[in-house]
This record gives structure tokens, sequence and C-alpha cells, in this order.
């Protein structure tokens, strides 16, 4: 079986799919031409009001074997997904193939749909007890994972053909404009679903929330809307903007989260004009707190913060530290009301943020982020997808993306978990690849990737305790040996091939196996 | 010679060029797929700037009979197309089509492109000194002329094919990122290169005002970018907002315009939640301040207003009369400064105010527009684009679209320009058929199109003076030869075909033919 760039078999044609395998993070460069866009007119009517979502599904033809998507800004508030599902499930729909930006543990009701043949695929972030379900080989097809950048790019190449896509939003008008930032589903930007709204062959806005004409500016607008569905309720604005965005208080963690921001500030990224993106987990969180302390310090301003945006970094802005947000999704209350009313924060979406295939990322233009690992290993790579144990219980995200563009991407992590190491020789699933991870910080040390000299001197020069990976992988054991207790078996993986994690070019940089019980 | 649907011959094939007659406004109905955009990663560079135009010309492999595409938001105040085109004339470049979204009196080096060779055709709209070379015959093939939604329509479609995409822009970054709402060329909007960016082979961004990243939110966006440009000033400031936005002080116009509203109150539709349209006609500003007047009055707010913007309607949104303004392009600096400031002021793109075949457009949504005409005939067919000698001195802008659009469209105008009757029995050149044209208003009275029977009932109501658009037209020659003795000769057509006038869909509603000395 051909072996992949970071050591991975990759077989060349699994469930019907040739399989490109990943020959290195920037070896891909396809030129030609995108798939077309409809071409539609909606022959002068003024308005695409359907009376339920039943009628959507009768104007929209969806029938057996289509692809259906959905966007995940409502997150674990989502009602639009299952609603939509439920309906093809009770309409008898079979084969259809799911293709959502992201899973919530609230989409557990697919589960059933997959077993019941309802849903043969799904090509998305899986969150939850749906990535269980497919490690469990519990549907037909292939799971297809892919990042933010990759599955814009994926849509516009025509590599994820999209019948119908389904838009939850917060507020729409008649005539098909839509966007996230008011509302009683308020969830802040909307734009994972702008190239789906695009290309799909159909379009459907499903709202709680119908305003006068015109809703501007629409992150959907009017020219790309076939239909418009008033619903009740689209989503659980408790569940929307969900408790993801906590700083840590552990000692071990603040720590790991200092020394990430000593280890910038060695590197001469805390600068006027600089950038950066941090997510929301909790190591992330705190170096927010401690790089604005050091930006205090040295009277430094930030040119822009991008993200999955908090209010840690709404508050860095209101204080001037940062002079622009760009939001590709609110995690937060705070957030979506200052996207909705401050001109400093800007929406943005992933097509510009991350598509690896279009003329210009925002990921290029990225001094330096901040992310967390399952999983790292010796040779940098890092693993998002998969647990220890083999199951599959998480998206990409825009991992791979921010790590690819930005200039010095940094992976925050203990070297363990209980009696899991999170620092390890060979990481179960490769989801962003070493060449493209600059540093490993941990409470036992900083580990500089080999291809970064300039930053290993930097941080020697800061006198940061680096540590050479391998040493951490071994540390990594023996600690969490020591914590609790023996480690887990290796995972019991089946031969079947349940999911592909797709690398943003398209590529195959892992694949996923069945996890016998 | 076929006949098109306002009895006009329009010969099967011109230069090459099938042509489709026109058959009514609301006849085709195109479905299918657009043409495909571009796929061309940059690679993951982070700079696109290009030290010259020159290099900027190599580095796109501008050639010989290539299509170059400019827009007009610089107005009279634009150096770029001239900047370009004269670069192209150095390389003795030869066959080249041009594709402006206008052009103003300060193109007039045109001229002598046309006459060497180095422009062979031309498709957009023409204002003043080209027109006037094109009515002479000097150009080699056609020029094609189209409606703001038109053009969109046709580079979606892939009838307007555009090499190279020139983008003049009041601010940019090094990335591409670009819009016209800052620098010292302000403009306002940006929109009209919006469909060039996308679907050109390439797209340059050409500035004077090179900003730091991100230049957010962008009209043009750094996704479809290739290249940028910095030049020492894209425009002159005094030009670009230029003097087209005063209200008319004749008393035979202001009785006009306060008619005008007078049967749009008859009409019903000065109410809560109306919106409309006014151009930046003297006709048109005086009857905003009627309509401003009338709203206070009857306490009614209008739920947007949409333009071609003056200080007029921003004066409105200020007052609270309008809720919102949606602006395709700037007439003067203070719209440009409320656009820049006041988020109730929102820049939209062409596409998404006019284009006929996406599926929906601002202009089906707007309750009524007061436009002007140069000539128009009992059949209530409207002539922008020809002067009554013949020679073709306008583009179409938005007539077309709006006029299809809006619910009551209005032509204002007087009888007759001194001897030169402006209502007569058949306009010299056809631009927006009668068919969506339902009111004539001059200083003789109101004639209504007879396929507005509630229209004509309702002014009958209000103790407007309705008249036969018949008589409208006698009183109009009597008028002139009155005013300045007996009318001008017909124009002298010779039998070349020099201008198609394209009807929003595509179809061509008129020829305009060489006009002989």
């Amino acid at each position: 079986m051909p072996v992949n760039a970071v050591g991975r078999e990759i077989p060349s044609l699994v469930g019907g799919r040739n399989l490109v395998p990943f020959k290195g993070a920037f070896e891909m460069h396809q030129r030609g031409w995108k798939v077309p866009l409809p071409l539609k007119p909606t022959n002068y009517s003024t308005d695409k009001l359907v009376g339920s979502l039943e009628e959507a599904f009768d104007m929209t033809g969806i029938t057996h074997g289509q692809c259906l998507s959905f966007h995940h800004h409502l997150r674990n508030g989502d009602r639009v997904l299952n609603m939509v599902m439920e309906l093809a499930q009770k309409r008898g729909l079979k084969g259809l193939k799911l293709a959502q930006s992201a899973l919530f543990p609230v989409h557990e009701p697919v589960v059933k749909m997959i077993e019941n043949g309802t849903i043969a695929s799904i090509e998305g972030s899986i969150n939850g007890p749906v990535g269980r379900a497919v490690s469990e080989g519990k549907m037909q097809d292939l799971a297809v994972l892919r990042s933010h950048g990759s599955r814009v790019r994926a849509i516009h190449i025509g590599a994820l053909k999209i019948d119908t896509a389904f838009i939850a939003s917060p507020i729409a008008d008649c005539y098909g404009n839509a966007h996230g930032r008011e509302g009683p589903s308020a969830c802040g930007p909307l734009g994972y679903s702008l190239a789906d709204a695009r290309y799909a062959r159909n379009a459907v806005v499903v709202t709680d929330n119908l305003a006068p004409y015109p809703v501007v500016p629409p992150t959907i607008s009017q020219v790309y809307t076939d239909w418009v569905v008033k619903v009740d309720s689209i989503g659980d604005p408790d569940q929307i903007s969900s408790g993801t965005t906590k700083i840590t208080d552990d000692p071990i963690r603040l720590d790991i989260a200092k020394n990430t921001i000593k280890l910038v500030d060695a590197c001469g990224i805390v600068e006027n004009g600089m950038s950066f993106q941090a997510g929301a987990g909790g190591i992330s969180l705190a170096a927010l707190n401690y790089l604005a302390e050091t930006m205090r310090k040295k009277k430094v301003k930030a040119r822009f913060a991008h993200g999955g945006i908090t209010i840690h970094i709404v508050k860095m802005l209101r204080e001037g530290l940062v002079e622009q947000i760009l939001d590709t999704q609110s995690f937060d209350a705070e957030s979506v009301e200052s996207l909705r009313t401050d001109p400093r924060h800007i929406e943005i979406e992933p097509d510009f943020y991350a598509n690896p295939f279009n003329k210009g990322q925002l990921v290029n233009m990225i001094d330096f982020s901040v992310m967390s690992a399952t999983e790292v290993d010796i040779d940098f790579n890092v693993n998002v997808n998969t647990h220890s144990d083999g199951y599959l219980l998480h998206g990409i995200g825009g991992h791979q993306d921010v790590a690819a563009g930005s200039k010095c991407c940094i992976i925050t992590c203990p070297t363990h978990r209980k009696n899991w190491p999170i620092v390890m020789d060979r990481v179960t699933t490769v989801t962003t690849p070493g060449e493209t991870i600059d540093a490993v910080i941990t409470e036992e040390g900083i580990a500089i990737n080999p291809n970064r000299d300039d930053m290993y001197e930097a941080a020697k020069s800061a006198g940061l305790k680096v540590v050479d990976i391998q040493d951490l992988s071994k540390i990594a054991k023996e600690k969490a040996e020591k914590a609790g207790g023996p480690p887990p078996p290796e995972p019991n993986f089946g031969d079947r091939i349940v999911a592909l994690i797709a690398y943003r070019d398209g590529t195959v940089i892992d694949v996923v196996r069945e996890v016998k019980k």
C-alpha cells in the first residue's frame, strides 16, 4: 500500500473513491477552473417564502442519495439539522449524504439515521456520538473530514457537490437575505454556509425571525437563495454560546500559557502591527491574558486578531490592544454583540480565511497561532480527530489551515491526561503534518521543530527550557504511568476504513479504521 | 430582416455575432450554469505587489486582442483607464476589447486608440466623445451597450469574457483587499468591478493608497486579486464627485417634480415601509424634496432608498425619513462620507441590485422610481443612448433594470428641449421598452401607460392632468417648433451597424447605425 509523506499507508481506492496520498503541506498547486455556479433566475418573483420544510423539500426535489448541507454556527444549540433530517427520515429517504460544516452532541439523532440507512455518508466535521457510531462501523459509506478551508475548496472544485443547502438563519427576509447578528438565535457570523449557498443546486434559508426586506448587509444574499422557510425556532440560545470559553485555572496549564507568550516574545513577534489567532481552549485563552499583559508592558498594538472569537479578544479590541477582529465564528454572546455593533469587528468567510486554492488566505498573514492537540508525536504531527482509543470524536476545524499558514504555530498541551500520554512516538491519526508545527509547549519544556533553528536560538536566549521532542515523549509516558497506571491498550482496529482525514489540499493525510469492541 | 418586440429590425448576424431579437421584458428565462471562476491558488505567497503597471502587464500576459476591464466609480476623475490603455498603446498592442462599466469625457484619449487600432471593440457604457467616434464609424468592430444588471449577467454567462480586470482602488493592501470608502480618491462603493474581479482570468488592483493588511471589509477581496500595483494617483478628487447633483430651479421642471410625487401619492405608494429609487438628474432630485415634504406631512418612513446616492437622500436618512440606503454608486463627497460612517448606509453590488439572471434583484423590490429620458415615444419606449441627431452619447446605466423591476416607473421630462421634441412618435433608439414604463410626466400633463388602468384612475381621482401620449407627442412637436424653429433634420444614418443596445436579458432591443456627416 502506498505510504504518504507523513508515513501513513493510504490505499489508492476506498469506497469507490480514488485517493491521492498527502505529498507535503505545500506540494499541491491545482490550477484551472472551479465548478460553475447554478444559473437559475427567479423569474422576477419577489417572494420566496414557502409554507413549511415539507414544501421546501417538494420545491427542491430532494430525493434518495442526495447531498444536504448545513452550517454549525448554532453549535450545540442547532435545531435545524435535526429538523430537516428527521423530515427526510419521515419521508423514507435513503442513502443521503450529510455535508454539515460540523456536528455537535445535539445531533445524536443522526446516529439512528445512520443505522437505518437514511444517511449513507458524511462529509464534514464530526463531534461526539456520531463519530463513535462511525468508528463502530455503523455507516454504510465513508466519512470524509476536511478542514475549514478544505471544505470550501472541495465545494469550489466539485469534490463536494451539494444538492440542497439548508441555512439556519437568525434573521432573514422573504427574499432570502440573511445573517447571524440579530434575533433570538443570534450566533454572529454565518459564513460557513456561504460556499454552500453559492454552489448548491438549491439554497433554502430557514429562519425563526423573518424581518422586513431588506436584511442588510446580508451574509447570505438573495442572489443565492431559492426558498425561505419560517419555523418556530432554529436554536437554543443557551447552547449556541456554550461554555468552551473558560480560561484554565490549573497552574500547570497556566504555566504552559505563560511560556507560550514568552516564546512568542523571544521570537520578536510581539511588535506593533502583529497578528494572531488563539483558539477557545483553556490554555489558548490563558495565553491571551499573558499576551495582553506583555503588549501593555511593551506598548504594542496588534493589527488584527482572528478566530473563533471570545470575549477575551473582544476585550483586547476595546482596550485598543487589537485594532481589528476578523471573525469566522463567535463563541459567546459578547462576541456576537461586538460583531453587531463595533465596526472594527468584522465578519469574514472561510474562503477568505483558509481556502488554500483561492488567490489569498488570511491564515498566511497570521504571525502566530496557539492551538491544542489530542496527541502530538516526535515528528510534530498532531492528531485532533481520534482519541488514543481509536474513536473518531472531533473535527479538524481550522487546525491544518492555521498551522500551514501562520508564521509561527504553537501547540500547547500537558504531556499527558491521566494515564494517556499526549506527546508520543506516533499519533493514532495524523490531522496536521509536523512540518507545519513550529513548537510544542508542555509543562516539561518546549520542543522546537528542527526546521526552526531561529526559534530554537530565540528560546534558548530567553532562558526558556528547551527539550528534545523524543525526550518529551519518554517523559510523557513515564508521567502518565505514574499518574494513572499502565498505559491503556492500543486501539483494536479492524481492517475496514470508515473515515478519511483529508488534508487541506484534498490529498489524504490519514485514514480512520473501524474500532472493534 | 426580423423585427423585435419593440418593432426594430435586428439582423441575425452582425460582426460575427448571432443576435437574438428582444422578445419582451420578461420572456427570457435562461437556466443552467454560469461560466466557471478561475482556480488559481497563489501558492501560499503573501505579497502580490508588483513594481509597475508594466510588470502587471508582463505577469498577466496581456497581448493582442485581449479584453481589459475597468469600473467607473471614479467617474470623470478616473486616471486608471487612460494610464493602462496608454501603456497598452505604447506596447503596440492591437485589437483590444475595452470592457469598462462606463466611459466619461476624461477618457477622450480612447478615441485615438480606436483610430489607430489599439482598441477594436468596446463593451460597456459610452459617454461623450468616444460615443461620437463610434457613431462616426471609426471603430473596427462593434460597441455593445448593456445595463448595470446586464453587464453582470453577461460576465456570469460568459457573453463578456474578461482577460484582465484593472480595478482602481482608493484604498488597498498588499494582498489585494480593496474598497472605495477611504483615501484621497475615495469614491464610495467599488461594486461595479466585483463581477470582473471574480470572473476575469486576472485581477489587478491599482491603488494610490496602500494601507496595512487587512483592508476590511473589502469590496474587492484578496481571494480574487492576482496583483497589486501602486501608482501616484488613481483619480482627480474634484472630478470624482462631479456636479451631476444639482436640484433644478426651473419652474417648469419643478412643476414636473411636484406632479410626480402627487401621482406617486395618489397611487397609494407613500406609506410606511415604502421604497424608492431616484436618479441624480435635476428633476429627480427636486422630486426627492417634494417626496420628503409629503412624507413629513404623512409621518411616513421609507424602508429603503436605492441609487446612485446623493446628499439629498443622505439627508433623508439622517432625518429618519429613510431607514436604510442601499448604495451602488456615490455621486458626491457627502454620500461617500455617509457610506463610510453610517451603518444604515450600505454598499451593494450590481449583481444584488439588478442582474436579471440571478435568484433575486433589488430592483424587483422597489416601489417607485423616477428617471429621465432623452426621448420617449407614443409606445412609452425610452431612449437614453442616442441624441435625436443619431449620435451615441450615453450609456444605459440602470435604466432598463429599474424600469423592469420597480412597481411604478415614472419618466420625467419636459416635452421638448429647444427645437428638439422629447416626446415623439418613434424614438431614435429604444433603450427601455415601453411595457416597463408606467407614466411619463411632462409640463403638459401626465401620460399613463394603457396597461396601468389603476394608475390612470388614481391620477384622475387626484385631479392630476392626464393626457394621451399621442396628444403629448403632438404638443411636443408644436412647442418645439414654436420655441426653436423647425425641427432638425432626421439623422443621416448609414447602413453600417456600429453598436448594439442589449436588453438586460441579453437580447438585442435596438442597433445603432453609423451617422454620415
